[in-house]
């Protein structure tokens, strides 16, 4: 769709048909305006950990502040539904807004638990169930490649740099897109997507392919052969001076000089002359240790003679624990023998078919690689492609509606409520309590009863610390009520986030489940509604 | 994204920075006109499968012809790179367009099979690779979900109608609109996704969820009770029809009349009332065979009181296959007692969470479901998420490139390749023949020796009845080439080509793998670079 530039305008049209169909249902009922309230929320945090990280709050506002049908989509309508719904209805549709819903919502980027609404959708029931389909598509999956992210960078060190490299195999143009936003603010550092950069701030990075180095097969190829040195402006020879270091190195890495692939030499050469301050080398085009990596000293030797410092290397096959580790034995080799300490710490970036396992298995093997260049397994959420957000009714009319199900799970809590999160003294999330709207907030310093709310036995007194009040209203009044923040504020706040959860909920393997309860007012209202939808069974 | 229009303009910005990096690393070396071919391709079949369906042509077309950067693109770029690139880059990119590139492609919708270049592209260096991420992004998610949807298809009987419901958990936004669009292309009848509907002309569907049935929770909320009769225009009671209906199937079906939901009920005049000749009703948010399908049917006789005809029923949860079964089993009863023979064929739809390995196992047991309707393991392609499409450099300045890699499946075939595809006298498709372009035609009816592309003595002779060339030259001189077919062609010639591909080659368990085969002068062509390309070992 059209990308040229930053514009979150969702058609109307993008839903499920039957949201329309049930719409002109409500209308034709003389039901449309009565005053409802839908929880949006998620059953089971992804990929088997015990939090998630909720994203897509910015594009619902933006979705809900634009919400216009369209004459062409109005008029797709009405060849596409049968021909006897009622004229009115589509002049009904025309003039609509989402001025009298009001959005509920915990601020982006907050660490949120199965049951808990991320948003709360209140008024005319017609218009409320109109929302349904797209703020399920603009959270899902927003809030799993955050979530993703987040993974990804809880599995290394903290001075670890990741990078999105997704894009080509992301799930479409706006999947990739989307994707690398998110993974920002999951705890990604930048991305190679171009256009991310440009509409969200975010860092870009990336060097070249394997096929610049394969547009190269020998040096004499080589049209452009001088570097002017960085202080002083002189020209200098520069594919001569990566010669000869590459002939000095020989001894030092024990390799053979002649024997690396002077093709990828040249486009070593080339691309060092292109950047000489931004030089990062692919190296594993033929052979990492005995070809890219003394042709990549070389020229970083070179560029320091003509007073550059080169980045680093990537490497993209092969056991990157291994040679990570090799690599880096040969920078400590030549940054002893050429008394240049920076070459010890050149960046080595890896970047070969990573998933959240490679990365701790790395960490636990040890490795020597700074920079982690992450795609597929990042971006599509190989290990659960879909989260399974649902948007349900909790009230009509000022009652409370139950769904109840075998499954106790899928049984909804009914009405609306709040949530506060209470944080201990060191500032760590110690359960999230959900009230009904009409209860007083948790006092700080307070004991308070927290129930699970299906299992009768299960509670605990608990005194926070602080209190957060996790909702605020975001949409009222045809307004959107918060001047929202800046992308880089979110991820600021998403990982300040992060760190409010405990360590054992956050693992990767056997997390400890995070506390989601409820009062013992919601949880009596529950049950007692609980027990009434379910008509005692009849043994024939 | 900007959702509102048909509208394929991706920016040039949606690319991977390294392609810009090296755009900018070949102009100022002097190689950005060198002349020189990519192939686009994959290495594997997705999904455990055998076949693959090339989908994105259209938007990779699409893509090129409108190849611009613009000017808040190049002013970006000029912050966001290092500030001693030359200006007069910027000045080059700002006037490229893809004018002089060549664009040779498969026709969208082909079967496509490992190692086969979906699309060859030719023309001067800095342009083609320019052009690598964005077509890898286009190509990569339409051809996995149009593969994925073509094997559901091949999973059910051919008269079993397949709808696509899965915008909700669909990657992003643009996510599920291509999979809904790529969908229908693979097989599938329909979308849920209304926008899909008017951008692609895709067949609609869809009637209430849950959410509808809760609203009502008794039949004195019924504000329209009423129903005219299709023929006579008479004001008919229809709610009391209903209910005198119900009383009469306590006896037929076994229930209780009284212990049926009456929230549903209503739920479900009320929507019959809007709908009446597209009576759809969801019956499992109470009781499936206690109270969904004895309303349901009460409805459907009321209405045929009233000379309309239900259309049938869907199923949400629970074991489809014996539910379905017991649903028809009611069908047949009531169809017999009323002597009304087209209830018994009333429409079963079900969509509980689907995918492939359920629909084998629903096939394998028996059911009486007539309509699927499949949503989050069909768009986000849950068993294998990401299609790994590469985009290789085969020949620059008339010279053929190898990449040779120690994975003899990762090896690239050199050089400006041809592809031809042989049939039998039945029009099934016996093997596909790579030659050089130089090379001339297979003829119809003459035998051709095949070889395998790695393996020396793995060839046979094929004499085909009919041959396929398979590549058209789709973008020259600036230009398009040949009128795209409508979005309906393309998928009546997918559908085609599926059919040409052997049963054994399609079979959902350890399916028969397709022969790709080269030429005798193209096995020794790239045998002989391969060898030049790989030093003799030296063991220390």
């Amino acid at each position: 769709m059209a990308m040229t530039e930053h514009s979150s305008v969702v058609s109307p049209l993008l839903t499920d048909l039957y949201q329309i169909s049930m719409a002109y249902a409500y209308w034709k009922s003389g039901k449309h305006q009565e005053e409802s309230t839908f929880d949006l929320f998620f059953r089971k945090n992804p990929f088997g950990g015990e939090f998630t990280l909720f994203a897509g709050l910015e594009d619902c506002l933006k979705f809900v502040q634009n919400y216009k049908f369209q004459t062409s989509d109005i008029d797709y309508l009405r060849k596409a539904l049968p021909d006897y719904i009622e004229k009115e209805f589509y002049d009904f549709l025309s003039t609509l807004d989402m001025n009298d819903i009001r959005i509920y919502a915990m601020p982006e980027g907050s660490v949120a638990f199965p049951r808990l609404p991320l948003l709360r959708i209140e008024g005319p029931l017609l218009k409320a169930q109109l929302l349904e389909t797209t703020l399920l598509t603009l959270v899902n999956f927003a809030s799993l490649v955050a979530t993703n992210a987040a993974r990804f960078r809880t599995a290394v060190e903290p001075q670890k740099i990741l990078h999105e490299f997704g894009l080509r195999r992301a799930q479409g143009p706006d999947g990739g897109l989307s994707a690398s936003k998110y993974c920002y603010l999951g705890g990604f550092d930048g991305t190679s997507n171009v256009l991310a950069g440009k509409l969200y701030g975010i860092p870009i990075r990336g060097t070249h392919a394997h096929a610049f180095v394969s547009s190269y097969q020998n040096l004499d190829e080589l049209k452009v052969r001088e570097l002017s040195d960085r202080i002083t402006g002189e020209s200098r020879p520069f594919a001569q001076l990566c010669l000869k270091y590459l002939d000095e190195l020989g001894s030092i890495l024990k390799i053979f000089p002649d024997q690396t692939s002077k093709g990828e030499l040249a486009a070593f050469i080339a691309y060092a002359i292109s950047f000489p301050s931004g030089f990062l080398a692919l190296v594993d085009t033929y052979d990492v240790l005995k070809s890219g990596v003394p042709n990549f000293l070389a020229v970083a030797l070179a560029l320091h003679e003509c007073n550059y410092e080169a980045l680093g290397l990537r490497l993209d096959s092969g056991d990157l624990a291994y040679l990570s580790l090799r690599v880096r034995a040969n920078f400590v080799e030549v940054a002893q023998k050429f008394n240049l300490s920076y070459i010890e710490h050149l960046n080595i970036v890896a970047s070969n078919d990573i998933n959240e396992d490679t990365l701790h298995s790395l960490e636990k093997q040890g490795h020597a690689i700074d920079t982690f260049g992450i795609g597929t397994h990042l971006v599509t959420c190989q290990k659960q492609p879909a989260l399974g957000c649902v948007y349900k009714l909790v009230e009509l009319n000022g009652k409370p509606c139950i769904k109840v199900s075998q499954d106790i799970e899928k049984v909804t809590i009914p009405g609306r409520k709040n949530v506060y999160r209470f944080y201990d003294s060191n500032g760590e999330a110690l359960c999230d309590l959900m009230t009904t709207t009409d209860e007083s907030e948790p006092i700080p310093g307070t004991r308070k009863l927290c129930r699970h709310p299906f299992y009768e036995t299960k509670r605990a007194y608990v005194t926070p610390t602080t209190v957060q009040t996790m909702y605020k209203l975001y949409w009222a009044n045809g307004q959107i009520q918060h001047a929202l923040p800046t992308w880089q504020e979110v991820r600021i706040y998403a990982q300040q986030q992060i760190k409010t959860v405990r360590k054992d909920h956050r693992r990767n393997l056997n997390p400890t489940p995070y506390k989601v309860s409820v009062t013992d007012h919601l949880y009596l209202f529950l049950h007692r509604l609980w027990m009434n939808s379910v008509p005692i069974g009849e043994l024939a």
